[in-house]
Protein backbone atom coordinates (compact mmCIF):
# COMPACT_ATOMS: atom_id res chain seq x y z
CA UNK A 1 0.00 0.00 0.00
CA UNK A 2 1.30 3.52 -0.68
CA UNK A 3 1.43 6.08 1.43
CA UNK A 4 2.47 10.17 0.86
CA UNK A 5 4.57 11.12 3.86
CA UNK A 6 5.33 14.58 4.96
CA UNK A 7 7.66 15.21 7.49
CA UNK A 8 8.17 18.94 8.93
CA UNK A 9 11.69 19.01 10.83
CA UNK A 10 11.93 22.68 12.95
CA UNK A 11 14.62 23.78 15.14
CA UNK A 12 14.02 23.18 18.66
CA UNK A 13 12.66 26.21 20.37
CA UNK A 14 15.76 28.30 22.00
CA UNK A 15 17.94 27.07 19.43
CA UNK A 16 19.08 30.03 17.45
CA UNK A 17 17.36 30.40 14.22
CA UNK A 18 19.68 33.33 12.03
CA UNK A 19 17.56 32.62 8.99
CA UNK A 20 14.23 33.06 11.01
CA UNK A 21 15.78 36.31 11.87
CA UNK A 22 17.02 37.75 8.92
CA UNK A 23 13.55 37.54 7.64
CA UNK A 24 12.16 38.43 10.48
CA UNK A 25 14.52 41.67 10.52
CA UNK A 26 13.98 42.49 6.89
CA UNK A 27 10.45 42.65 6.25
CA UNK A 28 9.30 45.86 8.07
CA UNK A 29 11.65 47.64 5.35
CA UNK A 30 9.92 45.94 2.92
CA UNK A 31 6.43 47.47 4.16
CA UNK A 32 5.43 43.82 6.35
CA UNK A 33 4.77 44.92 9.86
CA UNK A 34 2.82 42.71 12.35
CA UNK A 35 4.88 39.32 11.54
CA UNK A 36 7.06 38.13 14.66
CA UNK A 37 8.44 34.53 15.74
CA UNK A 38 9.58 33.62 12.03
CA UNK A 39 11.23 30.32 12.26
CA UNK A 40 13.00 28.15 8.93
CA UNK A 41 12.65 24.66 8.77
CA UNK A 42 12.76 21.88 6.39
CA UNK A 43 9.51 19.67 4.97
CA UNK A 44 10.41 16.66 3.54
CA UNK A 45 7.37 14.60 1.27
CA UNK A 46 8.08 11.08 -0.13
CA UNK A 47 6.33 8.19 -1.21
CA UNK A 48 6.54 5.03 0.85
CA UNK A 49 5.23 1.53 0.23
CA UNK A 50 4.40 -0.32 3.19
CA UNK A 51 1.87 -3.43 4.45
CA UNK A 52 -0.16 -0.99 6.58
CA UNK A 53 -0.24 2.59 8.34
CA UNK A 54 1.03 0.87 11.12
CA UNK A 55 4.18 -0.09 9.63
CA UNK A 56 4.74 3.04 7.57
CA UNK A 57 4.54 4.94 11.06
CA UNK A 58 6.93 3.21 12.71
CA UNK A 59 9.52 2.99 10.14
CA UNK A 60 9.06 6.44 8.90
CA UNK A 61 9.80 7.76 12.86
CA UNK A 62 12.57 5.33 13.02
CA UNK A 63 14.16 6.92 9.81
CA UNK A 64 13.36 10.29 10.88
CA UNK A 65 14.99 10.13 14.42
CA UNK A 66 18.43 8.29 12.55
CA UNK A 67 18.94 10.26 9.42
CA UNK A 68 16.76 13.17 8.71
CA UNK A 69 16.70 15.45 11.84
CA UNK A 70 19.58 16.02 14.10
CA UNK A 71 17.37 15.50 17.47
CA UNK A 72 20.12 17.80 20.02
CA UNK A 73 18.74 20.63 18.24
CA UNK A 74 15.69 19.44 16.53
CA UNK A 75 11.98 18.59 16.41
CA UNK A 76 10.09 16.33 14.21
CA UNK A 77 6.60 16.34 13.02
CA UNK A 78 5.08 13.07 10.77
CA UNK A 79 1.77 13.18 9.37
CA UNK A 80 0.95 9.99 6.56
CA UNK A 81 -2.01 9.60 4.17
CA UNK A 82 -2.76 6.54 2.53
CA UNK A 83 -2.23 7.76 -1.66
CA UNK A 84 0.68 8.97 -3.05
CA UNK A 85 1.67 12.64 -3.16
CA UNK A 86 0.66 14.65 -5.91
CA UNK B 1 -5.39 39.61 16.26
CA UNK B 2 -3.13 37.31 15.85
CA UNK B 3 -2.80 34.32 13.02
CA UNK B 4 -0.63 31.43 13.29
CA UNK B 5 0.70 31.16 9.57
CA UNK B 6 2.71 28.19 8.03
CA UNK B 7 4.44 28.73 4.36
CA UNK B 8 5.58 25.74 3.00
CA UNK B 9 7.82 25.92 0.02
CA UNK B 10 8.59 23.17 -2.12
CA UNK B 11 10.59 22.85 -5.56
CA UNK B 12 8.04 22.56 -8.51
CA UNK B 13 7.85 19.71 -10.68
CA UNK B 14 10.29 18.86 -12.74
CA UNK B 15 13.10 21.28 -11.22
CA UNK B 16 15.95 18.89 -9.81
CA UNK B 17 16.64 17.97 -6.30
CA UNK B 18 19.41 17.25 -5.34
CA UNK B 19 18.74 17.01 -1.79
CA UNK B 20 15.96 14.71 -2.32
CA UNK B 21 17.48 12.49 -4.74
CA UNK B 22 21.04 11.94 -2.15
CA UNK B 23 18.04 10.97 0.34
CA UNK B 24 16.32 8.45 -1.88
CA UNK B 25 19.64 7.09 -3.15
CA UNK B 26 21.17 6.83 0.46
CA UNK B 27 17.64 5.12 2.11
CA UNK B 28 18.01 1.56 0.91
CA UNK B 29 21.71 1.25 1.92
CA UNK B 30 20.90 2.47 5.40
CA UNK B 31 18.09 -0.45 5.66
CA UNK B 32 15.10 1.79 4.51
CA UNK B 33 13.44 0.33 1.40
CA UNK B 34 10.30 1.19 -0.43
CA UNK B 35 10.56 4.78 -0.40
CA UNK B 36 10.43 6.99 -3.44
CA UNK B 37 9.94 10.54 -4.31
CA UNK B 38 11.59 12.31 -2.23
CA UNK B 39 11.46 16.40 -2.00
CA UNK B 40 12.72 18.35 0.03
CA UNK B 41 11.44 21.81 0.68
CA UNK B 42 11.23 24.88 3.47
CA UNK B 43 8.78 25.04 6.26
CA UNK B 44 8.59 29.02 7.44
CA UNK B 45 6.34 29.71 10.42
CA UNK B 46 5.42 32.81 12.04
CA UNK B 47 2.76 35.18 13.90
CA UNK B 48 0.97 37.83 12.16
CA UNK B 49 -0.84 40.38 13.76
CA UNK B 50 -4.00 41.47 11.38
CA UNK B 51 -7.32 43.13 11.38
CA UNK B 52 -9.21 39.52 10.10
CA UNK B 53 -8.19 36.76 8.31
CA UNK B 54 -8.78 37.71 4.82
CA UNK B 55 -6.33 40.75 5.15
CA UNK B 56 -3.91 38.37 6.72
CA UNK B 57 -4.30 36.19 3.70
CA UNK B 58 -3.38 38.76 1.72
CA UNK B 59 -0.47 39.62 3.62
CA UNK B 60 0.62 36.45 3.45
CA UNK B 61 0.42 35.61 -0.16
CA UNK B 62 2.28 39.07 -1.34
CA UNK B 63 4.99 38.27 1.10
CA UNK B 64 5.40 34.77 -0.03
CA UNK B 65 5.37 35.74 -3.68
CA UNK B 66 7.86 38.58 -2.91
CA UNK B 67 10.08 37.35 -0.46
CA UNK B 68 9.79 33.73 0.32
CA UNK B 69 9.71 32.18 -2.76
CA UNK B 70 11.29 31.86 -5.85
CA UNK B 71 8.39 31.70 -8.46
CA UNK B 72 10.31 30.40 -11.45
CA UNK B 73 11.14 27.37 -9.35
CA UNK B 74 9.08 27.43 -6.33
CA UNK B 75 5.41 26.77 -5.32
CA UNK B 76 4.27 27.42 -2.00
CA UNK B 77 1.04 26.50 0.10
CA UNK B 78 -0.05 28.81 2.74
CA UNK B 79 -2.22 27.68 5.89
CA UNK B 80 -3.25 30.30 7.98
CA UNK B 81 -4.99 29.11 11.77
CA UNK B 82 -6.09 32.05 14.40
CA UNK B 83 -3.81 32.14 17.30
CA UNK B 84 -0.16 31.89 17.98
CA UNK B 85 2.21 29.13 16.98
CA UNK B 86 2.99 27.03 19.69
Amino acid sequence: MLFSVQVEVTLRQGVADPQGATIERSLPHLGFDGVKGVRVGKSIRFDLEAADEASARAEVEDLTQRFLTNPVIEDSTISIVAGANA
